[in-house]
């Protein structure tokens, strides 16, 4: 029987690595012609058997390397995220049948773990989303208090948009996109509250301008980070140079004055 | 008799400021609840009664802090921000019943107050103002001219967008966040007005690049704060001490010359 | 009589720009109260009266400073821009009256050549221009052979958006701020041309593109100018300094080694 | 007869460039004159044979650049896009007739190839494209996954929405751009599927967020490549200067120990 570290390594290797990108780009398509009405008619039952091969194939895989790697399997959030994303498609459908159809197709994000290249986008992403904790939080808040405030002043007389917590939150996210802000929502609404503007105007500014600051953060996180991996050594080796040379020159010259 | 000063130290302890904070989101949750009328309709004295109690207690906290501080209290912007918030709720409801209501979960906005990192978030939205002054003054400048234009031009025949300077100025806004400009207002005075995309055309163009401008101010400037915090010590020390050394040198050799 | 360098120094001195500054901000006010109909009736002859006098008031002063500076007046941009903006309210109105009436309110503007904050913002604004040239003409050019393209594909079906070339290139900087360009336009048109899509998501792709381009364009070189003006001189006279204090080292080594 | 080397020096030089830049304009205002119903009605026949004339001589320069230049001629991308886009012209219009004529003004497209400056800035954009490769096969992939489950979830009951993959990805780019997204799109669907946003938001925050990096990317590119053309070379010059001088006082300082 294979070893466990041996194992890990094939699994790890360029064939498993391209074997399994086919077998999700293979999946990719088998799902994306299912829904083809006409296709799935004539070919549902061949499609349908397709897709629990590669399904099967995932599930051997993920098998496979958690005999291989054991629980570090699990610390690795990548390994994770592969795990839970196959697991969907196992819950056994009976109720919400269709959604859980539907997350079957999320299996194709298992490309990024594999690919290299994708999976340090996705981390760069990650990455930045600490820096931006305290602006979300802030505007968590601003929109919870907004969404109250509408829910109170103009909930009963627009229930559709402002009738509970959640429409109001949803409609705010609406305005925040500035998506018929206007002639869609706040002018209907101040044909009843004539100051409503009052509200809405500076909601926007406020969410806008705080989107800016987090958009502008991100910019200038990115470019110190480039700034520094790049061009910081390269002085710092110089500098430390310099000092070092100037350094030897005044000994010299100490020992020669001495002399 | 506790001392001012040791009043002053137990309200910015820990213990008071996480008291505080849960008192605040408590506050948050009760008012949120507010909203939902089956709640309101089993619970409605429930929740009265303790907003009133998240009320006093925030109420004694401020009259502490201005025993502890005195006039100091009023002198920090976020004191009287404070002040100002919790006010509000004390105003007796006659007219404007439920938007003085709606009001009082700015109180939620005391939260920034509290913790140190939504502050330093608000504090650098704030600094960052001063430094749009100029540009939203023009801004300020090309929307009355623009209102007082739209008024005097388009004012009788769509008295509903461009009726009263206010109006004019709304629509404009709305026309500045590219809102359904087209298709819902300049199409619709196009019909009787064939050279009004003369008019709103340079506004969208004139207000978006003045935006774009604010925009890359602001990066701008955030950069090269950033910028300067972080390398410009380093490099003026390291600088110091390159001439420091190149002076002693050439005064050794001054005097090694001499001997 | 006054001479005309001393006429010069009084037009610039403080208290004729705060006066003028005044009349300007009166006249704003002026321009601002005739759109509301109510005091139109009440205090139109007043009002009429004022607007005569500041344009009067604004005639006088440059008429003075055509006398005081000779042809220089009119080399100066800021001097022809208060030269054109003035006339305008000059020209016998007859024809096209109420548009006529509605530009003076653009001698509001005048208050840009005058205060010297806003002055400097859109002289910013100007400079920033000519970057963009290239990148400006590549987008004239995609509006015109996208006005074509859409004039004969589209124009006999959909004559109110595409007839004409300038209905088309309206309907175009439409659709390049994204209003309403699916709902409004494009999936009217694709009822029509299924394949019309092929044309609108590529122009909005290339035309939004263009722009992120122009703005990056803006920041990039915005951010070098800054970066210069404040960093380079500093570090370019610490550099000189560094390499004549080494010189004067080497060239004391010199005279010591001979002597 | 001329020889190869020569024509092709001719073919660049600035008589014939600029001859071929005025054709372009001539070209262009002649398919644009072409639009105007009654301009063609009157000299549609004129307007024809000048057509033919310009496509003439655009046939004739890229003939006798593939005689000069031989197969380096389709080499040369810009050459390969000439050669496209007059070609256009040559296919013999039998069916589709109006969508090969309107092709006709992608000729214009020629001014690109023969103006340096803006061919620069096309080459700028083309340049930034592989930078951006990542981000885009990530945007590819969440559009795809996307356009799967949005076929499957709401196909059935929007099938002019959701109907088929293709309608999908065209109504997820549009959800994308922001326009019309909720007011359009989402509250409908919702009044089917009450969670729908569940999706959709989502989807638009993710979205966005990676078009914002990409920008991010862009600018971040852009800035260091400004920035290390200009003051790199120049920090680098002065730093060598300094080691060197340096190295010499060292070596001076040796021999006059020695000595």
């Amino acid at each position: 029987m294979i070893s466990r570290a041996k194992l890990d390594e094939v699994l790890k290797g360029t064939f498993v690595q391209n074997f399994i990108i086919s077998v999700i780009v293979a999946n990719a398509v088998i799902l994306g012609l299912e829904t083809s009405a006409v296709i799935t008619e004539r070919f549902g039952g061949l499609l349908k058997a397709l897709d629990a091969v590669c399904l099967a194939i995932f599930v051997a895989e993920i098998l496979a390397k958690i005999y291989a790697r054991g629980l570090r399997f699990f610390r690795d959030p990548w390994g994770l995220f592969d795990f839970f994303i196959v697991s969907i498609a196992l819950i056994p459908a009976t109720q919400g049948f269709s959604v859980l159809r539907a997350l079957r197709i999320l299996r194709v994000l298992r490309v990024i773990t594999v690919a290299p290249r994708l999976r340090r986008v996705v981390e760069g992403f990650i990455t930045a989303l600490p820096g931006m904790g305290s602006v979300f939080l802030l505007m968590t808040l601003i929109f919870y208090i907004g969404a109250v405030m509408a829910t109170k002043l103009f909930g009963t007389t627009f229930p559709e948009w402002f009738g509970t917590l959640g429409r109001s939150g949803y409609s705010l996210f609406q305005i925040m996109t500035l998506e018929s802000w206007s002639m869609g929502i706040v002018r209907p609404v101040m044909e009843v509250f004539p100051w409503a503007w009052a509200f809405f105007v500076p909601f926007i500014m406020v969410t806008t301008f705080a989107v800016v600051n987090l958009l502008v953060g991100l910019i200038v996180n990115s470019m110190q980070d480039a700034h520094h991996e790049e061009d910081a050594q390269k002085t710092d080796d110089y500098r430390d140079e310099v000092i070092k040379r100037l350094e030897a020159i005044e000994a010299k010259l100490e020992r020669g004055g001495r002399s």
